[in-house]
């Protein structure tokens, strides 16, 4: 590398365990497991503690809940370097739009500007850039979100991978709207908006030159009309959370974790396709650490389970809406499937996505 | 690449003029000159215009200002791609946190939330990492600001350089401030609140191996303090912005065309320390054109020139505030310096930077 060592102090920075495993960064410090969040507990949080104004320091993988001149305001941010760019049914361009109008719904909040940053590798070609930028501004026109600000560089071949994007987003969260892990509770429902394992079936199958038969689509979508629904309903949704790498196992692991529950989820109720069992069967995967991006998990409260499978299911993008478990008293921030075979199994945290560069 | 071209379907998008002098992507498309704005002209605000909410869609270098909840924000976001990562004076990290706040501040703004978006390339040492991470937190204490959302990607060895980092950035603008282009207008004093062309040269003399007697650090700080001492005080200021990229002569040419308004500076004004002069002319480089990462020039009503200098002069990152010239009203669009030997020239607005990967 170019650093030149005369201005490169690393003596005072003492690397903390668990980190000292990895004297550097591997694959799976990106894959949303168990190695990202050591790289965020131990690495990122300690740096950027102490940061005033009085916001307390986030998780740093969920938006941010922001006061801000009398308004609540969601903040959040992804960068997506998902290979290969196109993949059936979308690319990384509407992936990059949606995956952050996601997080940011994820909190209850309206998203209604999102901020592009592009990092371009010299020789890329421009209609391609071209196809890439036109399918952003349709996934924002569709979700009725603006792209107000941007930022472009470009890097010298060989120093990137065509495009990385990234995008941060903000919404307004509506009076009276509080959603997180501190809200779940013993007794609630885990509703999955729909079949899972879509996403990251469907790019690893371009990736490995794949035929399952029938193709795999990828599942990217806003859902920031699905949630509003449910939270015009009134329905009592205590905490929400798109299952994005490490899939809907990470997700409720992180949960269980974060709220101090125990999660009890029933095997064979999780909506996973044919197509997408066969392929997860075929490459050795779980379809429950496989990633989605257009679908959420809602934990509701118990008396809502049936008017929120409703409201869900009458929503273009919830149509496949299922309950899948409930958050249970015993085995706090642990998550237990009951087999098809009557047994249960412990679904654990991934030490890192089972696909690289899923998103 | 990996893209499948079953999957790419270029024909429904044409090449706009003038884009199609470059079928692929150069390092000028990213240096913030003229090459960057035909990209944000002709392909990303056709691509992203019509998104919806009554957001006007901004110019996409600067920040957006968006109205929420009854509170008026400021939201920026870019890219940092600088190369080497360490320089003198500074690293990547504290100008991710530097840059983003600055772009925030020169709306007005007070910039009180960031997020972090690492893109890690497989092998990056952890405690390089970790001294980056450092200097970002420590950046964000100093300038008052917190981090409150991240994410963090890591891709295949030979695909990165090391590390790129996106910062997001909102800030609260304070009733009554309304700064930009329209207010900007014939006998505006041009103020510049330092010496300029530090940042650029010091990146470039690590890259280049080179000694010029005395070492030259980069400028990069954060200007929400200076800027907020200016509003406080009620001086008049009209725009503001950070000459980054493309140094003061973008800034004044960019302003200048949106503003519809002249420029004319007085090139012996312009701040420019001995050992930078010397730098430049060794590279061949004219300091005009030159990156700064802590200084900004204000376009100031002319009968608060005196008390605006004396007021940034009294801040430490003001400390070498300069007039150096005013708007006029003749040649719209155009900016001309008058030269040490009585001359005038016109600068122009640079085709790239001069200095690619500065920031």
């Amino acid at each position: 590398m170019n650093d030149p060592t005369g201005h490169l102090d690393l003596e005072n920075w003492s690397c903390p365990l668990p980190l000292r495993d990895y004297p550097t960064i591997v694959m799976g410090h990106g894959g949303g497991g168990r190695l990202s969040a050591e790289l965020i507990e131990h690495l990122f949080l300690p740096a950027f503690s102490g940061t005033v104004n009085d916001i307390p320091l986030n998780q740093l993988g969920d938006a941010a809940v922001l006061e801000a001149g009398g308004a609540r305001l969601a903040f959040s941010t992804d960068s997506y370097v998902v290979r290969p760019r196109f993949f059936p049914g979308g690319n990384i361009g509407d992936l990059a739009v949606n995956g952050t109008i996601n997080d940011v719904s994820m909190t209850g909040a309206r998203p209604f500007a999102l901020s592009v940053g592009m990092v371009l590798e010299e020789g890329m070609r421009i209609d391609e850039l071209g196809v890439i930028a036109e399918a952003m501004g349709a996934a924002a026109r569709r979700a009725g979100v603006s792209i107000v600000t941007g930022d472009t560089k470009v890097v010298d071949a060989g120093n990137g991978d065509g495009v990385y994007i990234n995008t941060a987003g903000i919404g307004l969260i509506p009076a009276g709207i509080d959603l997180g892990p501190h809200r779940v509770r013993p007794g609630d429902a885990i509703i999955v908006s729909g079949a899972i394992g879509m996403h990251g079936i469907a790019v690893m199958s371009v990736r490995e030159g794949l035929e399952f038969g029938s193709e795999i689509v990828t599942d990217s979508a806003p859902l920031n009309g699905l949630v509003d629904s449910l939270l015009a309903a009134g329905i009592e949704v205590h905490m929400m959370r798109d299952p994005t790498r490490g899939g809907v196992a990470a997700t409720l692991n992180e949960i269980a974790k974060t709220s101090g529950t125990g999660m009890r989820i029933v095997e064979r109720d999780v909506p996973v396709p044919d197509d997408v069992r066969a392929a997860c069967g075929f490459l050795g995967l779980d379809p429950l650490y496989v990633a989605n991006e257009g679908k959420l998990v809602a934990f509701v409260a118990a008396h809502d389970t049936e008017r929120a499978l409703d409201i869900m299911r009458a929503h273009e993008f919830g149509s496949g809406a299922t309950l899948i478990g409930h958050v249970v008293e015993e085995h706090p921030g642990v998550v237990v499937a009951k087999t098809g075979i009557g047994g249960t199994r412990v679904v654990d945290l991934p030490l890192a996505e089972q696909l690289p560069r899923i998103c």
